[in-house]
C-alpha cells in the first residue's frame, strides 16, 4: 500500500476528484495548505516581461524573505501498490498546465490500513 | 517509530482524545479534512430504501461527478512500534458505529523524531 | 528523499521560513492544526510556581479528559537525504525556547517525487 500526496492549485480539485474517480480511485482526502515550491527567481524572464530590476529585485527579496506562501489544496489518496502509476499518470495529466505552482506529487510507504466499520486490514480496507 | 492517521468524525474527536489518553497515549495532533470513502452507490439498496430510480441516479450521479467530500477530522498520532496495535484497537473501538463513514486508520514508518525543546531524538521524543 | 514534518508554534512560521531559506530550502508547506504534546501535569512544579494543589489538580483533570488542544502549525519539508540533518538542526534552532510546546520534529521516508509541470521524478523533482 502507498499514500499518493499530490498539492494542487485550488481551482483543480474538482476536476482531479472526477479524474480519479473515472480510473476507480474514489477514496481521498483533502485540505488546504499554505505553500511554496522552488520558486528560483530568474531575473532575465522578469525583465523579458517588462518587469523593470528594481520591482524584480523587490519580488526577489519578498520571496527570499520567506514572504510569500500561496494557497494550496493537498490531497491524500491511498492506493494498492499496482494503481500507484496510473494515478501519478492521472494527476499529472489533470493538473499540468506548463507553469510554475503546477504542484508535486510524493508518494510515501504505508505498512498497515484499517476500515474502522469492519475492521478490515490490508488492501481489503483501502 | 509509527505515525496512526486516524480519518474520523468530527463528533468523534473528543471521544478519542479521551480513550487515548486513558491507554496513556496524550500526543496528537487533529486537523480538517474533506473526504470520502470508496462510496460504491448500490442501486437495488436505495430502491429498497424507498428512493426512486431517478433520485438515485442523481445521487450516483453526484457521487461519480466527485462532488461530494464530507468534512472530517485528521488525527496524527506519532507512538511507538509495540504501542500501535493498542492505539489502533482504541481508535476502531471508540469510532465504529457500523455505518459508513466511520473512517480509516493507516500507519506509516517514522524514521526519526526529535523533540524540539530537549533535542531528544528516537523514542525519547515521542 | 524524505519528508520532514515539524509541528511549531503559529507565531514561528515566519522565522522558520526564512531560516530555511538562508539554508537553500524553499519548498514547504503549512497548515494548521490543533494538537498536543505530552503535557504530564508534574504537580511539585505547579505548586513551586504557587498554583494551589486544587487549582493544579483542576488542569490535570482537564488534561486527562482530553480536553485542550492547542493550535499549532504543521510545516511538511520535502527534502533529499543528506540535507535531513541541517534542516532538522535549523528547526531546532529557530523554534528551541525551552519550553513545552515548542515542537516536534519527525522525518519519514518518501519513496517518490514528481513535479507537476515537468514530470520530472525522484531528486529532481524537489
Amino acid at each position: 500500500m502507498k499514500e499518493i500526496i499530490a498539492i494542487i492549485r485550488m481551482n483543480k480539485v474538482n476536476a482531479t476528484k472526477k479524474a480519479l474517480a473515472d480510473i476507480g480511485i474514489c477514496g481521498l482526502h483533502a485540505m488546504k495548505v499554505m505553500g511554496r515550491g522552488k520558486m528560483k527567481v530568474d531575473f532575465s524572464i522578469l525583465t523579458d516581461l517588462g518587469v523593470s530590476e528594481e520591482i524584480g529585485g523587490l519580488v526577489a527579496d519578498g520571496l527570499s524573505a520567506g514572504a510569500r506562501l500561496i494557497p494550496k489544496r493537498m490531497l491524500t489518496i491511498l492506493v494498492q501498490d499496482q494503481e500507484v502509476d496510473k494515478v501519478v499518470e492521472t494527476l499529472i495529466k489533470v493538473n499540468k498546465e506548463g507553469h510554475k505552482g503546477d504542484g508535486k506529487i510524493f508518494v510515501s510507504p504505508v505498512l498497515e490500513a484499517v476500515r474502522v466499520r469492519t475492521g478490515e486490514k490490508g488492501t481489503a480496507a483501502i
